[in-house]
């Protein structure tokens, strides 16, 4: 692989996406994508006693769907990268406790996502692994009373609060197989800005968005019309005209071509998720359901995907601390 | 590099360790191994507000150390992979959102220091880093503050208990340089035996040790007497027994050079820590401090590292689950 400027790279060897896979919950199930995702859930729970044990099974399944469709025997997937939102990332590591593949737990907050096709496509350029699957998850329940309040208390939300997206997504990536190519990645620095709102988690990560997205457009020497689309994981409205505002100042005109994965999940008007969806499963639902099919379908060509991340909790924000963000850039062509 | 059976990987590059730095809190200081760490602290706070605020300037400065001694400039560690035990993984991303680096947050619960040193191996093997540095940290008051009851309440400890290990261990890994070598390594799968005692995480992370230990004598093909000693990260002195019985059985007997680090950090007659210690730092600092000094002065040249990790958290315990544990082995030899 090549290194280009400080924090990019170049993959030599196509690294396919091969099969992508996507469970979401009941309120993505009415959301202007649902037909592209491979099962919608009736309720929360999916005859499960307790939230964390049904977003284990959210993660479990989707990554058994990602395997099947792969038609690979999951024998021949060489490594694991999970990771999710709960405390000591409990859903991937029971929900795939099971799997009985050499396993990474990862953490990135939302955007962990990238950072598993990142690491997943490091191991495969580098001959460490042949096939690796990379899966993520959030659950709208476990995360607003493990982050937030529990919900029973019917808290109001302010109208910057995003919602998180229950589900999973999941991913195999294979060598010199089929299938959709991520050829570049861009990876993050920790960026702080000193925001403190943590009900205001698109502005807290839209720096960290804007740093990785220029510096991928640096190290590559590319210009947003290279894509046929650029989409954050989870900004939401606010963070999405954060990043558009000042990717302009920069010199970078990505109007035309840009979305966030939390604006597209949830219909604006008809679902009341004020400034749009959040959590792991935001883009790593969004691309396994959606974009992976654009693509595949020849619909695009080119994506830029960059999935975002605050690294907060509720102790750090109690403790006055503002809000460090993070962001992985993962060029997708096919 | 060469795959070695179904969960190993032999690197042909020498992957150096550079440097090794490390910080411990103040009953790590009155242990056996004081006087190979790089600095005692005096008490668990550091001059910080809170244990969480503590345990982040711990992992910090620990980094900044490793770099220093590695004799690079920051802008030369192409990325930096961090974790450490508390939600979300907050005194690795607080501790270093100044670094600049490239940032891959992990989670492997007190396993992370093993993971952080195959994905770095793997990094730089591969020719997307040249030199890497991977930081883990814990905390005994956070830890306990978070995972089981606040210190004030004055709460007993079983005799199967473990001591979370204050401080933080930190590497520089580089290509083609100088320091104790990087060979093999095997990644650990989840193994969950079904323990469900929260106050005894030596035995349930034992069965994940000896998995990866078995895994590692078959697909290298080595016996215990390669290794002149082989350390698992913190079973504490009930795991240590478990792993060296259950490894006996199997037909290896590692008897004679077999410790755990968590029975090396505690003097187990004049400090009370039960069967001994534990925490991400339990297995970085005992090899930052202790063991890579043995292999700098050659009291050592062959050495199998194992980091342990229970993948729980209070949520999982409190819902009647039982404890997945993980273990990552090293080869590391000069």
């Amino acid at each position: 692989m090549k290194r280009l400027g400080s924090q990019s790279l170049e993959f030599e060897t196509p690294i396919n996406i091969v099969s992508a896979a996507s469970i979401v919950g009941p309120k993505e199930a009415n959301g202007p994508l649902a037909k592209h995702f491979d099962r919608c859930l009736e309720d929360e729970f999916w005859n499960e006693k307790t939230w964390e044990k049904a977003e284990s099974k959210i993660i479990k399944e989707t990554t058994n769907t990602s395997i099947a469709k792969s038609g690979l025997p999951a024998n021949k997937i060489d490594y694991c990268f999970a990771g999710d939102l709960l405390n000591q990332c409990i859903s991937s590591s029971f929900g795939l406790r099971e799997i009985g593949i050499p396993y990474f737990g990862i953490f990135g907050a939302c955007s962990t996502f990238g950072e598993a096709l990142q690491l997943g496509s490091i191991f495969i350029e580098s001959g460490a692994a042949e096939n690796v699957v990379a899966s993520v998850s959030s659950h709208f329940c476990s995360a607003e009373k493990q982050f937030r309040f529990p919900l029973e208390l019917g808290n109001q939300r302010p109208p910057t609060s995003q919602w998180t997206v229950t589900g999973a997504g999941s991913v195999v990536l294979s060598k010199n197989s089929f299938g959709p190519k991520i050829t570049t990645i861009t990876t993050g620095k920790v960026v702080d800005m000193g925001i403190k709102d943590v009900n205001n988690m698109g502005a807290a990560m839209a720096p960290a968005a804007i740093d990785t997205l220029i510096t991928h457009f640096k190290d590559t020497g590319r210009s947003p019309s290279y894509y046929d689309g650029i989409f954050t994981g989870d900004l939401g409205y606010i963070g999405k005209e954060i990043v558009m505002e000042n990717a302009l100042l920069k010199g970078y005109n990505i109007k035309n071509n840009y979305n966030d994965c939390g604006v597209l999940i949830f219909d604006k008007e008809k679902q009341d998720t004020h400034s749009g969806g959040s959590g792991c499963a935001c883009s790593a639902t969004v691309f396994c359901g959606y974009l992976y099919k654009q693509l595949v379908k020849n619909q695009m060509k080119k994506i830029l995907l960059i999935p975002t991340g605050a690294l907060t909790n509720a102790t750090t924000a109690q403790q006055g601390e503002s809000i460090p963000g993070i962001a992985h850039a993962v060029s997708i062509e096919f």
